[in-house]
């Protein structure tokens, strides 16, 4: 299968690449295109080494699997030609999330929404890594409110994000003070940002409604009580979320820590007597979610409950994702 | 006035001689009170250089206040005898908290409550810097559920914790993988640990019902439904938390920005267009809660409320409060 990842040398472009190789992605060909500042130079990939392009709209190139990690603005501008020109194009970006016409897929949830779209969007990081553990507990309990908390890692701004708290750390440490800032809004060293994308007229951030709008369509329940506050916290690459849910049906901790166990692409980490528990020093690197601090919260009587999760921003809050869409067309793919 | 402070080496000690100090607190004679560790050491404090003793049960010392940032055992075992003594003691720890007959007291919200005790108790750090931001709240539009995601600093496990922060983060940063551990469970740099205190058989720690039963006690609530996922973060001194409440009457964004604008100990940071809101960054070093990210919660229909609120733990969390608490008891102790 002739593959191109566009956005080849951000954070989630690498591990796009380093996920289609270890998951034995059935690639013939692969191309790897990014800007002109990094066009010619050659990278080593698990399917060898690799030429960096620049796409030119003028000659779309003939892929039959387009991954994108690029902007909205990219995407927006590019992944319907790119369509045309013959390739099933998976979209990281939030350009098309919300188009009816555009199945927004997290396969383990609504892998059957991807339909025949040749144009498939994948979600926002936090509700990738969010919805693999609401649905399971909505088919069993029903979801009546989900009330979430996000702890968000550097990667979620892209490589220079995670640079960015990186030097910043190591400049705090030598001199004192605060960290210089550049990519993120304020210095995220030993500090916590409550503000990730753009406010809302209604107080929230975009990256807050995107979870909610987000969820909504991939779980396939338009009104869903669901809120979030997001936090950027200096972590590098996992994104954790504290979840507090009121179901519909009554629930119990036990109950709700059998359904994660068998959850498909959950791992259940809950042994507290060990302290084991979500963390993002185990979940990075890591496909699967963790879930754990399972307990029945008694704020809704016997109808609720609070996990946290813990997942790897890049692979399952995007690269992962991607090529899980990707591997659940193989007949369409094929052809 | 005759003070003394117990734990006078630790990191909530010191601030305590510091905060007595900025706001010239009436005090005639210091006397600081640390392990044999460091006894007979001498340290500049604003009321000159005073040196540390080891406190003597055989013979107490003659003091009017006591302020104690010790162990819970400690304060289990020598409170009292303090009281016996002579004088009126204020606990940090939470020994004495939930006993009927130890006022637990945030200034702002139950001041009266200290009533003629001589022994009282300051709440949990998370706990005192939530009420301020909850009580004026729930005086305007009375307080129905409330749901709350800590962000907690390394200053909440004391100064070795805060110690262990900076020497681990030189560590990653210096040789790449995790830091060694010795004061927290897990390594906390790059890592989020979501276990303070011991678990308990209802799967929420012992921090997270601290929040629950301190929070009921200070606001006079018992029946208040209130849950916590109380999370360690890789942040120096100040906790932040994200606060859903429901309200029992409708509630608008504007009408809590004015109320909590007006609230004594709190400080609104909400102007979003200008990236202002509560952050570690700001509160740090503060007497003040930042108060901000006011939104209506539209999971709860006009009822619902989100903020994010971020104060220092080592100050209103612990070493202020404390002072407060001593300050609003001057006829008694001026007596």
């Amino acid at each position: 299968m002739r593959v191109g990842v566009f956005g080849a040398t951000g954070a989630v472009g690498k591990e796009l690449v380093q996920v289609l190789g270890d998951r034995g992605f059935p690639v013939t060909e692969l191309r790897l295109f990014a800007s002109t500042r990094s066009a010619g130079t050659r990278v080593p990939t698990p399917f060898g080494d690799k030429r960096i392009e620049v796409y030119d709209p003028a000659t779309p190139p003939r892929l039959d699997l387009a991954l994108l990690a690029v902007s909205g603005d990219w995407s927006k501008a590019h992944a319907r030609q790119l369509v045309e020109a013959g390739a099933v194009v998976v979209d990281n970006s939030s350009a098309f999330r919300l188009e009816d016409d555009v199945p927004l897929v997290v396969p383990e949830v609504n892998a059957a929404a991807a339909g025949n779209a040749r144009l498939i969007a994948n979600p926002n990081c936090t509700t990738a890594i969010l919805a693999v553990a609401l649905a399971p507990l909505h088919e069993a309990f029903g979801l009546k409110r989900v009330i979430v908390s996000t702890y968000q890692a550097a990667s979620g701004a892209g490589a220079e994000g995670m640079q960015e708290l990186e030097d910043g750390l190591r400049e705090v440490l030598a001199q004192g003070g605060q960290a210089t800032n550049k990519f993120f809004r304020h210095p995220l060293p030993m500090n916590l940002i409550p503000h990730i994308d753009s406010f809302q007229p209604n107080g929230y951030t975009r990256e807050e409604m995107k979870v909610t709008w987000e969820t909504r369509k991939i779980m396939g329940l338009p009104d869903l009580l669901i809120s979030c506050t997001a936090v950027r916290v200096p972590t590098m690459r996992a994104h954790a979320e504290a979840v507090t849910i009121e179901t519909e049906r009554p629930v119990t901790a036990e109950a709700a820590r059998r359904i994660l166990a068998a959850a498909p692409g959950v791992k259940l980490v809950d042994d507290v007597e060990n302290a084991l528990y979500p963390m993002p020093l185990t979940a990075s690197g890591q496909y699967d979610v963790e879930a754990g601090r399972v307990r029945a919260n008694p704020v809704f009587g016997d109808r609720g409950l609070d996990l946290f999760v813990c997942g790897d921003q890049l692979l399952k809050g995007a690269a992962l994702n991607a090529v899980q869409i990707a591997e659940a067309l193989p007949v369409r793919l094929a052809a």
